[in-house]
């Protein structure tokens, strides 16, 4: 059986897909889709880009367009990626089909089968699926309330030969941290001469709560990375929109010019309707409004959920409240099983994702993740408290 | 080093990308690129559509849809394709990034290493990039005027197992030839039984010149086709536009299921963005005014080339008038050499693809590809006798 299908198989359990269904049933409050919110999304900003584009830009925007991205589009995100530090003088960026084709462009470059990829564990369940369908053996490294776990890390760097370490520093997916600055520096110190390509994953790094949590939000790329080699991956999804489809690596060019290569052939380049939008979007001015504007949105859903969390969780149930992002990650009880728990809570009507979805080995499952992106304000207290309950039930049982 | 790129860095020289450069300069004129003309893309009607979209189709252009595609788009695709006598009932759509990644995705799920996949030869750059990069043996069948060569096929299959068999039986890019609807029931009677998937890439389906050509576009897929598994693929770039990244697979049930886990890992889903347009370009009934137009577009060019091409080229050169789509396809006496011919051709500015860049073993290049799309109409004369002279003055060298 080929190569790929063989181990994409076994990715995306059913339980995962009903889910996915169950979350969009209009009866059920769903803290399971890491989306953003339907109501934030910058349509009058958009309408008026449209409204207003030169006829020779909808033509642009309607024909192919080169492989790594269009050109002034990777012109407004170098700049902006400049203002974070980023080194996109010395290396090179290339616009994607979501950041997710990133990943997978990565994976098809770097990974042989039998490969071992270090993740954090929990990981994003995307990232997570690339490695195992390019046959990856996958290790994950526990993630802290300050990020990776170094002590685990250099035990297993000291003992094997892992290729890859794939991080989401800022508002981790599931895990909700952020990676102290000290911690940065120290990877990046424990990786140095390793060998050991660093993917760094950052797709909610717009998305802080406080002063202090965007002064942390500093990309690991932008930091001294002498003897590190650092690829970095971003994302239109969540300053934008999902539907645009677009994200970006930026790779020493070295990397870059394997991945183009890849891409031509994965597919052929990105949407350029899209991305004439997304230029417009960041050129004209758009987005630093836009950002201001969602960010206080969604600290008000991450308030809201800590508030009901609060009153309604048991004690025996544990989390960090998050700086940014989109999610809230539980730890229950070591005997509690999470898919027991959302079977019940199903039931009752509300979802979230299991714990073991997020775990590279798909074992651990005695953590939830909660999403406080996109239902309803108001559903979110009664939504928790279903949750709640359900957990209670569970501890009695097992109690 | 890994699986996909070791393979995957022979398949665009240097000079191809260089090509593309040429391409796109102002003063050269080009035959090179097979993408639909600037000039003629639906911007008005896509204009009216986003006008008129309702708030809450704007949120969904915004958000991340199924993996399969935007349900109303595959309800409007259905019923397109069911006109055309696919079997959509008992088969299941999938809209994928590009018809690229559609290909992509068969090679995914099928093809191991080593393993046999036939094309015609001459074939499509990117289906060819694709086999190779999952590291299949490659054989061309030859190409006639009345579609693949069914004898050397028969051989082939004789002696051989191959897995697939990849071909574009409308307006064949690059050979410009439409399958007669005698050939197309001989190769499915011929594939009968053997187990080898029929891979239908149906790109250029609507681009037909007269209605005697329209009739033989019968998809392949709408015959009888017992015991012979067929895929097909097509593509909203020349219907609507390449900007969109739109693209579609109908299958039977087995291969769509993981088909549609292996495109979840691969960019999650498709442009919700474009997806909502080309529904409503669809549904609204742009679609059907729009080809009746570009049909008449398409079909002056490719009269004012073959016009040009009889004042122009010397006897020794053969060719077929292409009853649609884009492409000539000029055969040149044996012993000359195309990449040569390109080099002088450049420099007095006019652009084409070489022969063997469509030989899916890379060797065959007395041929060149001459697309009639996408220059402007006036430059078409003397861009051909530029070709013209130079292929003179080699055919001197030479004799």
């Amino acid at each position: 059986m080929p190569y790929f299908s063989q181990s994409v198989q076994h990715i995306r359990s059913s339980e995962i897909r009903d889910l996915m269904k169950l979350a969009t049933r209009p009866d059920v409050i769903s803290f399971a889709g890491g989306m953003p919110n339907n109501d934030l999304f910058p349509i009058k900003e958009v309408d008026e880009i449209m409204q207003n584009l030169p006829a020779a830009l909808k033509k642009t925007a309607f024909q192919y367009g080169p492989t790594a991205g269009y050109p002034p589009l990777i012109k407004s995100l170098k700049k902006y990626l400049k203002q974070k530090g980023l080194p996109v003088d010395t290396h090179r960026l290339m616009i994607t089909t979501g950041s997710l084709q990133a990943i997978n462009i990565l994976g098809m470059e770097f990974i042989d089968p039998g490969d071992l990829v270090l993740t954090e564990n929990p990981s994003f369940i995307g990232g997570i699926a690339v490695f195992k369908a390019f046959q990856a053996k996958l290790t994950g490294v526990p993630l802290q309330n300050d990020g990776i776990d170094l002590q685990v890390l250099q035990k297993i760097i000291q003992s094997e030969k892992p290729k890859m370490l794939y991080v989401i520093p800022n508002f981790h997916n599931p895990g909700g941290v952020i990676y102290s600055l000290q911690k940065r520096k120290a990877l990046l110190d424990l990786l140095s001469g390793s060998g050991i390509l660093l993917l760094e994953d950052d797709a909610y790094n717009e998305l802080y709560f406080s002063a202090k949590a965007k002064k942390q939000t500093k990309p690991i790329m932008s930091l001294d990375t002498t003897d590190v080699e650092v690829v970095y991956t971003g994302s239109f999804s969540k300053i934008l929109g999902p539907g645009f489809r677009l994200g970006w690596l930026l790779a020493p060019p070295s990397i870059y010019e394997k991945a183009q290569i890849i891409k031509q052939g994965i597919d052929a380049c990105s949407p350029n309707f899209t991305q004439v939008i997304a230029n417009e979007f960041m050129r004209q001015g758009y987005l630093s409004n836009y950002l201001d504007k969602i960010r206080i949105a969604y600290k008000q859903r991450r308030d809201q959920m800590a508030e009901a969390l609060e009153k309604y969780m048991p004690k025996d149930v544990l989390w960090q409240k998050p700086e940014g992002g989109f999610y809230f990650w539980l730890k229950l009880p070591q005997n509690l099983d999470s898919t027991a728990i959302l079977k019940d809570s199903i039931k009752k009507g509300a979802v979230f994702v299991t714990g073991k979805t997020f775990d590279p080995n798909g074992r651990q499952n005695n953590h939830m993740r909660l999403a406080f992106s996109n239902m309803q304000l108001n559903e979110i207290e009664p939504g928790i408290k279903i949750i709640a309950d359900a957990i209670k039930s569970h501890m009695l049982v097992n109690s």
